[in-house]
């Protein structure tokens, strides 16, 4: 019986990776990368060269089916199999990033007359210029204490579909009305693959303020801005998809795009995230799976729905059908590394990493690794970006506290390191004092090359680290989603035992090295309790540098008339 | 007739520098520097090799009287004077600084039988190996209520001459027992010049706790060591001579050295820091000094005498006979700019600033002063060497609060500037507070010449700035010393009037700056008192830190065997 092969695609912030999986074990036979034509729309529209306003970011819809076209058939030539041997597709996709459609999927940007209008285009996730509607959303909600609230820790994302959908409505009433479906493009690209838009129970409820299946009321709606009360019903309401279910059968157009055969299955859309725990064989209950990046997002499943502070949302469904899905974050981890060695490390380091074959963090990793717990006597916060769980508090800011003479890059960055362990430490603890305990730790991402930083996360959280074993997380998760969604397996955790890659209890906490972490994270917490809840520092600060900022942008005004 | 000329030696860390000066205006005409031949012996004892303890710092007092044979010729051929035209000379020293010796004031250290013990050399300000003794001494004094603590700021530094002869009596009593005095090196150095000893008001206040006539008593010292109640009675009590007074003539084997006239006027001894009031005229009440280098040291005259919290010393005549000398300090200042310029600026800005032909600390002056105040969103904490006034805590350490991913390194520069101006500010108010208000605020010392710090220092501590117009402050306060002890002039501030030299309110506070610095100065100050006062933070990372280190000792030990 000839091997049978799934297709995961997973759509990032600047290109799409396509990846061809056998169905049988999870073996990666080949995969290929298309980077987006347009990247990242920031500065002006394509083609019309309209200028953008600050914290906008776009993208084109085209640039999407371009990896189907091209991405997905380079994919299955590197695995040098029969395309005919491919039994489903999958995707994930960045979220919550939104396309405005009309009724049959068609962006708005690509209809005459609308080419040049900002709000007809993909709004990224990255797309920060709805914090003014999502301030007003919070306020709104918590005044009238609906209870959704809630289940998103207490606060809704300028990121979101409602955020941006109100910015929209506010901003182009014209783009608005034509407007007629306003769509995840997780969601957007499952229709352009089998032609049936159903919305997936993962952005539906993290992004999209699916509860206990309603959304936010008309009412509510209403109040928030007037016309606005339809929104649900009008634009964005639709069939929700379980995660692994079939959304429809691959299209004969998409089948020419990608060179797959028309028919085969087309899972329901999913998110790059939440779609690695899968992957890494980590879809049960206290099983916390870190995607541990430039930032990181925890993703858990447990059989029981608890408000946990500071959580970034609980949804049904949201990363397994039948578990409650569980969503947290940290707003800055290896951005704060990146940082800190472009712009705080001198010129006898870079020479000395250079001589060493090392880069700068390899370098300043290795000199870390060499100390005791507690021997760089630094203590930091780790809220550069902010801090997302499990204060909520993006006016917060990063902190340094002990510094001597004596100290040294090395240190500050071992600190660094050590302090998102901590902030990892404190979900893990408000989780389980919520009732959803994490008895392992399952990393995903870029950092989890770093052992030096894995360790102290084993050490800091007393918790045995797991490692998945792809490189292609999410491409992994959503080729399982696929074979699932094929109807090779029963449901997404029996793929998963089969498919899914990790390596089990890589690190273990050494208990020396956690009591000596006992030490320093609480400090870490006396900062955090400090500096998150008792006083406005840093909300103060970031204050007075907007006010100086403006004077500065008044005086230069000045000189120039 | 024929001008006159005085001679003004200062005896700094690593040389000794020698400035002639006309005693009519205060011109300098000459100058010459010596550097000491065994500089700081902090490793092992010359001659013999042996090896000295962590925290030793020692000196060679031959390398003294070099400065005299080559430094004092040097410049009055400099000046191309006549040497017989100079009518007096007069010295200033690191303090404390502790010459042990014979009841003829021959070092122990030129002895045979002594010169391979390390006990038996001057102990340099800077030896810190009598912190144990200084902190019995803090503690008892404490328990004892004894009287004269308060004029300390409630604190005996280890740096003086109580706890540095302790440790001499505990750890070497044979050497002890031979010495018959126990000299500061200011003394010693004129005793030298005019074969008598007299003890300067100075020293005999600031480092040999003598207020209101008294010693610490006996009792106390009997308490503090069996054996140790002796002390001031056998070696220490002196003469005390006030500042500016003559203290003998030049003897003939001085002549001889220096090629000055035999029999000239010898100043009684001073310290480099406080002899720099009067060469910046102010020596008046409410003039604060502040000597701004690697740390500042800041004195003032009054009237009055006031216990102010964290000062380092109050005494009568300690800075002019007939009014009160304060000091204070700041541990930190110009070395923390220096760290930060050394670990924690990358390539690319020293490249700049290589093509800009600045140094590091020039182009991130540049780079800071564009900015307005506040607009970096930062504060931090100058304690990078712990906090001398007004907290008295050398366990406490530095921070930076408001990081984000958008710091960068001039951000980080001009927060720590204004940390150290927080800091002068925080000492401004604590002796306004204590009745000793300050008026004008005058800088001497190499820091000086930041035209950004002087101008953040007038705006935050809302004071005009006056700058001491003369590279040379100390050895310039020295040659007005010489001209007083000589007859020139009727008393140190007469002399200062005609000799000192200033240019005042060279920086004024601007109002606009100064309101946005209130800001940022009552952030500072909640930081200043949480972690100063508040809590243990920085105490416990210190103690965790030594932990840590000894646990690797002991760890690396363990391979060894």
């Amino acid at each position: 019986m000839q091997e049978q092969y799934v297709v995961g695609v997973d759509y990032g912030t600047l290109s799409g990776r396509a990846l061809v999986v056998r169905v049988a074990d999870g073996a990666e036979v080949g995969t290929a990368v298309h980077p987006y034509r347009h990247a990242v729309v920031e500065d002006r529209l394509p083609g019309s060269g309209v200028e953008l306003a600050p914290d906008w970011a776009l993208q084109v819809p085209e640039d999407y089916r371009e990896v189907l076209r091209v991405a997905v058939p380079a994919a299955v030539r590197d695995a040098g199999i029969d395309p005919a041997s491919v039994i489903g597709i999958a995707t994930d996709f960045t979220a919550c990033t939104m396309v405005p459609t009309l009724a049959d999927g068609t962006p708005l940007c690509e209809l005459d007359g609308l080419r040049e209008r900002p709000h007809a285009f993909v709004k990224l996730w990255k797309h920060h210029a709805a914090q003014p509607q999502a301030d007003r959303i919070n306020a709104l909600a918590a005044q009238r204490g609906e209870s959704w609230l809630p289940r998103y820790g207490g606060l809704i994302s300028s990121e979101w579909e409602f955020a941006k959908g109100l910015q929209l409505f506010e901003e182009d009433r014209e783009v608005y009305d034509r407007m007629e479906r306003w769509v995840e493009a997780a969601d957007w690209i499952v229709w352009q693959l089998c032609g049936s838009y159903v919305r997936n129970a993962c952005t539906a409820g993290y992004k999209g303020i699916l509860q206990d299946g309603s959304y936010p009321s008309a009412d509510f709606l209403e109040a928030l801005a007037p016309g606005f009360g339809g929104f649900v019903a009008d634009k964005l309401d639709q069939p929700i998809g379980r995660l692994g279910d079939r959304a429809g059968g691959l299209t004969a157009e998409a089948a020419a795009w990608t060179g797959l055969p028309e028919g085969i299955a087309v899972a329901v859309g999913n998110v790059d995230a939440h779609v690695t725990a899968p992957a890494a064989q980590a879809v049960g209950p206290g099983q916390m799976v870190a995607i541990m990046g430039t930032s990181t997002c925890h993703v858990m499943s447990a059989e029981v729905l608890r408000e946990v502070p500071g959580m970034c949302g609980v949804v049904e469904g949201g990363i397994v059908a039948g578990s409650w899905g569980y969503e947290a974050g940290q707003s800055g981890v290896g951005d704060i590394f990146g940082w800190f060695t472009e712009s705080s490390v001198p010129a006898s380091y870079a020479a000395a990493a250079e001589a060493a074959g090392e880069d700068l963090h390899q370098h300043l990793t290795r000199l870390a690794a060499a100390q005791e717990v507690g021997e760089h006597g630094l203590v930091a916060l780790d809220w550069h970006s902010g801090n997302r769980s499990v204060l909520v508090d993006h006016e917060l800011s990063g902190l340094v506290a002990g510094l001597t003479l004596a100290s040294r890059p090395e240190d500050v960055y071992r600190a660094l390191l050590e302090a998102t362990a901590f902030g990892t430490r404190v979900i893990v603890e408000t989780f389980r004092d919520s009732g959803v305990p994490v008895e392992e730790f399952v990393v995903a991402g870029g950092l989890a090359k770093n052992e030096l930083l894995m360790q102290i996360y084993a050490d800091v959280t007393r918790l045995p680290l797991s490692l998945i074993d792809s490189d292609q997380g999410p491409a992994l998760g959503s080729a399982i989603h696929a074979a699932v969604a094929a109807g090779a397996y029963a449901d997404v955790p029996t793929a998963a035992k089969s498919m899914g890659k990790v390596r089990r209890g890589v690190y273990q906490p050494d208990e020396a090295r956690a009591a000596a972490y006992d030490e320093l994270f609480a400090e870490y917490l006396a900062l955090h309790d400090h500096f998150g809840r008792a006083t406005g520092t840093m909300r103060r600060l970031k204050a007075v540098r907007r006010r100086a900022v403006a004077r500065r942008l008044t005086a230069t005004e000045g000189e120039w008339r």
